[in-house]
């Protein structure tokens, strides 16, 4: 039984996720379908590259990835399926897979046209539901990737310009907010790798983090390890230094938005 | 194993939509259920009818579309199975059916009566759980419609009053906007099937449509054919006429709302 | 085919509740996976609290129910396994399963301290990913909880200070609004067994609730017993005293919230 996960920006208010889910399920009724999240903000492609590479790991191999963030759809902007780590990913060429392709070894990719595995008629406006849901339900059934369309060159494929942190020569690192999540905790795009980059050796030194006006103190373990509503700084779930306020939002404890500056030094 | 759809007013907020599953499962393990929405404005019955129409054809035969908007749940309003292209069909009797049975082929039709089939005790206020989810369950699981109570006409079942568009004497079509998507798309009442019957054989001519005091000329064939943040009219993937924002909104850029009307003219 | 239920305050923007679910589906491919709510408020045990309760029964039995509504993650609070009515239910021990050991019958509480069911690596924030999605999903799989630690005194186990409603010598009980719906109905905390308390035999006479300033007099059967927009009183869902607005909002036309006084006498 294998498991197709859907990431788009479709929201759930619309029939258009259920829609996907019938199509797919008309061609492979054993499917197990499972929602990653269908609140992308509308064509934030950055913000649907990040998820895909986070969650992903998490399936089983066989899984098919489909991601549905396509401000293109209609137009001249091709579509791509992805075999990697015995996972699939299928998505428009927008830059979706990024930092997935960045950070693995892919096995193959193919620009998907072969309208045989499509719905019978494709719109305009709807691929998710025409050609995406097909296609994802018929690589469930084996159908290998190369049957869709051309191998495509994994270095022609559309790249997103991700900011990077940089590390200032005094050791300063300058990062930045890229994302809020639901509990207001303000992710950033620092990873431990690169904190313990500036660390070094200096075992009886502690990180200080600073966003905008104000500065935390070293690195917690939980969110328990400081007082209610107080703030605190930890690496989060997704690998990344993470700002939390324990039981509360640091993005209303620090009116700290998406693109704000995040320093890290050693003092 | 056979699909089962839930299309509600229920939000997910609370456990309303869970139990309905759990229901379900306790009576038929092997079902797959998939929602279509739960985010139909709470007593919104019009606009069900047309989601349950535009999405229920995606699905494999054999689905059985549960449809739980129900203001007059605990009244003597009663409730209907129907099987129309081997699709089962659950609602109130308040109208949520009517495209569907004005559009299609009804096989046959029965008022739900049977409390063999419902939970032991039926409560005045939540008979998604009680009567709609067992009752669901066992179709699936292969119990004909016609042991759940009496046959009913066709003729007699509720139906709404959907304002369809008007075409006057030189050829101006009368629609307005019957729903507003996620993404700010402006979905009218004008098909395609209308469309085509004010073009004619005019082929060197172009729509003109008309929104407040703005025009739009021409339909085009993707959001991209104009430049971000210009509007364009489209034939949506529900078949009928929309207005959108290529990577923005309609709604917020016309300041359009539900029951706007929408004029269509030949120039 | 296991069920296994989800109750988190995730909310569904981000990716957490589908990654549970590639955990999940990771080692048990079978598992049939059922939302109960992910949108519990931040840290609002006692809503949580109410939902596994009113919620639990309605799913087969051996269903696993994962209740996520953890503030104390990362910290020395434990995690409780819990087997009763043969239904499993998996919970930090902070009072979310108050409810359901006060009024069924316990069979064993074990503390989830096997880490050979856990995720190779345990994160601080984020135990819903790496120790409830994979220890539901053994669970599921036939793993009994015996094995995922020690046993757990049932009178040990945290306990939530829930406010009941009094009654006083005059036979006037005084209750409150535990909760809103998506529908604005004002859930209270009196059931129906109270309600027959101080009803006694007195058939000739009815209930008088008082909410604010204002009075409703007797108990409606459903929603359309009285005219549309107008309030009444009825035994809901859950079997709670509920105050609702016919095809409208109670919560609007009385503006009333959680914790608002509501008194019944019987006149």
């Amino acid at each position: 039984m294998a498991v197709i996960t859907l990431l788009t920006d479709f929201g759930t208010d619309d029939e258009y996720v259920g829609i996907m889910k019938g199509v797919i399920l008309s061609i492979n009724p054993r499917a197990s379908i499972v929602d990653i999240t269908h609140h992308v903000e509308p064509q934030n492609i950055e913000q649907a590259c990040y998820i895909v590479e986070s969650s992903s790991k998490y399936f089983p191999e066989g899984t098919v990835h489909v991601c549905v963030v396509d401000p293109g759809v209609g137009s001249e902007r091709s579509i791509l399926a992805l075999k990697m780590n015995n996972h699939f990913f299928l998505a428009p060429d927008n830059g979706i897979l990024s930092l997935l392709v960045e950070k693995g070894r892919v096995d193959s990719i193919v620009s998907v046209t072969n309208s045989d595995y499509f719905l019978d008629s494709v719109s305009q406006t709807f691929h998710g539901r025409d050609i995406f849901a097909p296609v994802a339900a018929h690589i469930a059934s084996g159908v290998e990737i190369k049957h869709f369309g051309e191998d495509v060159d994994k270095e022609k494929i559309l790249k997103l310009n991700i900011k990077k942190p940089l590390i200032s020569n005094t050791g300063r690192i300058s990062g930045e907010i890229v994302y809020v999540d639901h509990f207001g905790n303000l992710i950033t795009n620092i990873d431990s790798v690169l904190l313990n980059k500036i660390k070094g050796k200096r075992w009886d030194k502690t990180f200080e983090i600073q966003i905008g006006e104000r500065k935390i103190k070293g690195l917690s373990n939980s969110y328990k390890s400081v007082e209610e509503k107080k703030p605190l700084a930890i690496i989060g779930s997704r690998g990344y230094l993470e700002i939390s306020v324990n039981c509360g939002s640091a993005y209303e404890y620090f009116s700290a938005e998406k693109g704000a500056v995040i320093a890290v030094t050693i003092n």
